[in-house]
């Protein structure tokens, strides 16, 4: 039942561009979803996704370009004048539409929003470009269905027909003051099922959920996943309604924050996708591993410094990869946990409790490890107290690793960094380091060189 | 303007529980949200939650229930009787009443069943519980409106505002046949502005997106996203409507498997949460630590058998740290992207050019950190040919490990296995244990030992 994007339709639909026949693509292209059409630009050059935007009516194009990858998008609006823009951005939803603005050149900026004719509109972009694009204010659209207080149904039900042609979908209605303040909402349920003869100050809830223009997007998105809003209200500082933000824009924002996350974790430092060039792609990657070999390094000096045990215990250098890894590895398992702990506000109790906690988890693991450790060491034939300084220090740095995986992010989180830079790359180098130097002055105080 | 959860607050509601005040309870409780009376509950011991459980209605239980995470509910669920539970699941989304279901031992899911006077519940949640948890039908309720075809506008509005009063929210309208063979939608905007007198065939959409019951989660996450749908009906093999999935409910599913995306990435093989026991943290994360411990051991081997060389050539032995450390870092990176491509379908192209990508990718990479360590080298005054044979070997295993990296995930995908197991540990293990091998195997080539 899905439209499936196959070569032979690129084909066809390129070839149609070469021979300019704008008749036949637009036949082709009308019965197409917006997002397939943006799954088809993405495979054309940018001169023949120029000529398709310009063909086809705004109403479909404004959509197909918010479905666009953004370079894909950029590399297109190069191409169009500031009053083509400014025709695609009357068609979007206002927070789209912000989002496009913001993405052009100052200069550009200007012109477009000199090109559009609508004033009130013009006067919402500006006003929503000035927001954080992660605040309530940056996420939110200015297109609502809003009802006063003092309204018979009657004359409701036609200005909300009036009022729903500007808004892709009606979600909740919400209810003001005459001045505008927000003051409660109307489901549409209850519309469905009320009695025609009822006012609206009869069936309005006046319980509503709502955030401010300041409001930070995730815990816009913590709200709408607890309470399970489609949609939520967004007022000014006087509590004037002036936005509301839709669960579908939420899924994107909560998809792109966990996938940074996760790339984070990876140790890649920009959005990037499988796609992207090679430049891009280097530029994200190249600065981590960076970071990685400075650890490296560092570990090679602290071995320098311990380069007179090499004759008697050799075995101990070989251990350095395990170390390091152990330490790496539990280092970023304890801070996934806090940080999707923190994320998800399920970090309770005390910090010392915490530490009681990891403290217990660690001496589990590394005893475990340690054991497995020794009877390796057993069966390789190496004396009794090289196995013992290899599993005691082992301990310790499991110890050591999961308490700085723990506390790192708990402490960024506190100072109000975000707690996900500390995990993947970050903490398995000074993991790294700490955990052989961990190992070496342990061994040392046991073996004695 | 949100509730918070005082220590205050918790302290009263015991105090109230431990003098068995039904009345004062409810009285205090019955101002706030399911939701954070859930949050609340997860403060207090199970005993004292079920007395509250047993004292709200269950409409407000029910929902509450269903905001609280698995083990609480698996514990207050143990002290209610089967009848007692069936007067929660009456209450709930017929969704979230078979995830209950599925969660209690298979004698007390009887019982429940037995319990449940609505034989067409009964019917649905037996049929629903069939169903893979992770497939659309595991994910659909079986709550929705539909109209048929047929119908005038008149008795449809009578009808969905019948219907309506069973559904939580109303999102589409479903049309069916007389069989009741899904055949379009009508949305709630168009009926706002549709003419009184119009007929269902005049105004209902006959294109509508709909996935079976055995649509994969994701494909229906996927198809959600990219369409912007706020709901998607279910049919059966046969085309009859059967349920339909929200928008809420994909959120929450989105969110689960992005987490698990990490945790798995992080090294952590079962779904645990900060504030889990000890134990269940141990066990999802001690397997991943010993296949660590193993690639480490791995490592240790291949030094003994390198140990010749270490009279004069110790340092290279001081870089096995830096080399795994190098080989995770780059095949972590590459495996997250490549992981994160394939979610999102923007894997594209051959093979071999995405060979040719990685391959150029890592040469960057590899030749500019072989440049820092060869810098780094001469400064702490080592010959030039143990530069040499580092550096090198340096860009051979940054090379082999993009390269597992990327083609790892691919393959495992191509398979039908997850790729994102691939990420984390295994592909760190994997490589680390190469990573030296080459290292070792290339240093040797050069410096002939």
């Amino acid at each position: 039942m899905q439209f499936q994007l196959t070569t032979e339709f690129i084909d066809q639909i390129e070839q149609l561009i070469v021979q300019r026949d704008g008749r036949a693509l637009k036949e082709l292209l009308s019965e197409i979803h917006f997002a397939d059409i943006a799954d088809l630009l993405e495979e054309l050059n940018s001169e023949e996704a120029t000529y398709v935007i310009k063909l086809l009516e705004s109403d479909i194009t404004s959509d197909t370009l918010m479905e666009l990858d953004e370079d894909v998008r950029e590399k297109i609006l190069d191409r169009l004048s500031p009053k083509e823009i400014a025709q695609e951005l009357v068609e979007m939803d206002s927070d789209d539409a912000a989002d496009v603005i913001a993405e052009l050149d100052e200069e550009v900026q200007e012109q477009v929003i000199e090109e559009i004719q609508d004033e009130e509109l013009a006067a919402d972009l500006v006003e929503l470009s000035q927001y954080d694009d992660k605040s309530a204010g940056g996420l939110m659209a200015r297109e609502l269905v809003k009802v006063k207080e003092t309204w018979t149904i009657a004359g409701c039900v036609r200005e909300m027909r009036r009022q729903a042609k500007n808004v892709t979908r009606v979600h909740s209605i919400y209810v003001t003051d005459k001045e505008g303040h927000l003051t409660g909402r109307l489901s549409l349920k209850d519309l469905l099922t009320a009695p025609d003869k009822a006012h609206i100050s009869d069936i309005f809830i006046p319980k509503v959920d709502y955030v401010t223009v300041e409001t930070d997007g995730e815990d816009v998105a913590k709200l709408m996943q607890k309470y399970d809003l489609e949609a939520i209200p967004v007022v000014d500082e006087e509590g004037m309604l002036v936005g509301r933000i839709t669960i579908d824009d939420m899924v994107d924002f909560i998809k792109e924050e966990a996938e940074r996350d996760y790339q984070l974790a990876a140790g890649i430092s920009e959005d990037v996708e499988a796609d992207d060039s090679v430049l891009l792609l280097t530029r994200a990657r190249l600065p981590w591993l960076v970071l990685g070999l400075i650890g490296g390094l560092a570990a090679v000096f602290i071995m320098q410094d311990f380069e007179a045990a090499l004759d008697r215990y050799a075995i101990l250098f070989f251990y350095t990869p395990l170390i390091a890894a152990m330490a790496g590895n539990v280092g970023v398992q304890s801070s996934a946990i806090i940080v999707q702990g923190l994320a998800n506000d399920v970090v309770k109790g005390s910090l010392f409790s915490r530490f009681v906690k990891e403290l217990s988890l660690s001496l589990i693991n590394g005893i475990s490890l340690a054991l497995l450790v020794v009877a390796f060491n057993q069966i390789i034939g190496q004396p009794v107290n090289v196995s013992l300084a290899i599993g005691v220090s082992l301990i310790a740095v499991i110890i050591m690793a999961s308490i700085i995986g723990t506390f790192v992010p708990i402490l960024l989180d506190k100072r109000g960094v975000d707690p996900a830079i500390a995990t993947g790359p970050f903490i398995t180098t000074s993991n790294d380091i700490f955990g052989i130097l961990i190992y070496f002055y342990i061994s040392k105080l046991i073996l004695h060189f």
